[in-house]
């Protein structure tokens, strides 16, 4: 196969690089193309290569799919030819004005220009992002969410941490002194784990994941004046974010057209079953690919006021599965464009 | 003792009638008066009576709380004499123009008129509502909520559901069949499981549980017009709520003057370490009477806008705890204006 055909994924041994591995090999429009795998650290098997020993294989792949860190993006950026393309699913670029921040559902345009390096948002911001986009006919002016979210979006040893936790409880035995958080989470709610602003006058006191969620959705939506708030909690689930949203439209919508907006949204399934109480939930958003909206309604005093809840698997859509997308998508374009010229 | 020194507890032996008691018993204060138990149910015991056959018990207590339903409060408040007090912790009277809805640390003057049937709060506007009453200075104008629920909200039954499937999944069994809830709740998040309003213009598409929080608070507050929204949610905590708050005020406050309106009122802890990342959590407030309040911040482009997590034990001050400052506040006022007649 030529170099064209190489694909390289680095961080492969991490929660979101197996996640992308897995659906990368299980589709079926990506048969021609080889996928290489990558771990940022010097551990390596038959499987998995390691970076530092093996550059110049990273070198021979068109596209790289960066799933470590933000650290690893920036040195693979430092060694990208013109050939290749980086999709990045760390925080390293994605505030980059010359880096577009990209949702295929929403602003696949910016693709077009077939950037040499795409970063792929936060997982919370993509969830959240699916369901204003939407809303944009309406006009969107103020959005507030606070968010629900799951262990695993810490990584793989966050994961286990809260197993071990929940095994613990059950045998009752003491819980282990945590690691990966910095307290207990089975039978616990805390703020997420990111640092908290403290060094800056813009956004004092929000956290490093509220601050990504605030600015990418602006980004992504090209609505730098939204107003923006958010704030981010760990729950004690595995896996698959929720998140409660209340968003000020300029125009009245009614239920049935946000309705509508739904249904018709790819990558949206509308769980609004207002009679059996069932409404999106984790455990139903896991190894999903779609974002699970309901709980949509009206505010009861302010008719330009909406409310709903949103779950999706943040590993999946919120990271593997949008980076797929992209390439797929780029791909797409990239051959447009070779076929037309 | 005379008729004067007895107090029933109705519901005891439920979650909050236990809580009840437990406070009640160990309050130095209490000495002087007794404590009758009664159960809605015909269960009884020698420690218990049943409420249907011991109404002439029940007609010789000077204050009765009511932990048990509605449908119980209705029953009480057509038995009870000009010299009873029922202090209802069901949702029966909550609403009602000629029922006071009391929490002590925010309007506890309603209760100088002495009245004869006294509503306490649903638990989640309690924790809500000693947080917004010390920025009553700066003008409330908007409430937006959304809720993390523990389990023990829903009641004992509900409770040990959580338990059982915390257990299940910890030695890889199929998690039972729910009972209590219509979700398993372990590793999940679900919608509050109370009733989805339909058959109404007003509130449509809000849940029970929400409405109260909504209605509620405007009558404890005094502010008719205060534009409330709430989503409430369960997650898989044992015990104690959190909650996600956002206020909109009429004038600008600066966080040294709202960490200050916090560290002096009487039932709030102020958690917010910045540093260590510590801020209020249920395994923190479980067992305390306090609500502690955290992660609070100005809005990043909203200079009159605020944000806060708060968490406190639905069980004690969301039921229990304030139930139990209405009886002894009540009895301040009245041996204060018995002396003074």
């Amino acid at each position: 196969m030529g170099a064209n055909q190489r694909v390289a994924v680095v961080g492969a041994t991490g929660l979101v690089g197996q996640e992308f591995i897995k659906i990368f090999q299980s589709d079926p429009e990506l048969g021609d193309l080889e996928l290489l795998k990558f771990a940022s650290s010097t551990r390596e098997d038959a499987q998995v290569m390691s970076l530092k020993d093996h550059g110049d294989e990273l070198a021979r792949c068109k596209y790289i799919i960066n799933a470590a860190s933000a650290e690893v993006a920036v040195e693979i950026r430092e060694q990208l030819k013109p050939s290749q393309v980086l999709i990045d699913n760390s925080s390293a670029f994605r505030m980059d004005p010359e880096v577009p921040l990209v949702i295929p559902e929403v602003n696949a345009a910016v693709l077009q220009a077939e950037p040499h390096v795409i970063a792929n948002p936060n997982c919370t911001t993509i969830l959240l992002c699916m369901v204003l986009a939407g809303l944009k006919p309406w006009g969107l002016l103020r959005v507030i969410v606070s968010t629900y979210q799951a262990a695993s979006g810490a990584g793989l040893q966050a994961l286990e941490e809260l197993d071990a936790q929940i095994k613990a409880t059950a045998l009752g035995q003491e819980i282990p002194k945590p690691q990966a958080f910095p307290f207990p989470l089975v039978s616990n709610v805390m703020s997420h784990n990111s640092k908290i602003r403290e060094d800056t006058l813009v956004g004092l006191g929000f956290n490093d994941e509220e601050w990504k969620v605030i600015e990418e959705t602006r980004k992504i939506l090209d609505l730098r004046a939204l107003q923006v708030s958010a704030t981010c909690m760990r729950v004690p689930v595995r896996r698959a974010h929720t998140e409660s949203v209340t968003i000020d439209l300029k125009k009245e919508i009614t239920l049935e057209e946000w309705q509508e907006v739904l249904l018709r949204s790819p990558g949206i399934r509308l769980v609004n079953n207002v009679k059996q109480n069932h409404f999106p939930m984790p455990i139903e958003a896991e190894n999903q690919d779609h974002v699970l909206v309901g709980r949509i309604r009206i505010d009861s005093m302010l008719p330009k006021t909406v409310h709903c809840i949103l779950c999706g698997d943040q590993i999946r859509k919120g990271a593997a599965t949008n980076a797929l997308q992209i390439l797929k998508l780029y791909r797409d374009f990239h051959d447009h464009h070779a076929a037309t010229v």
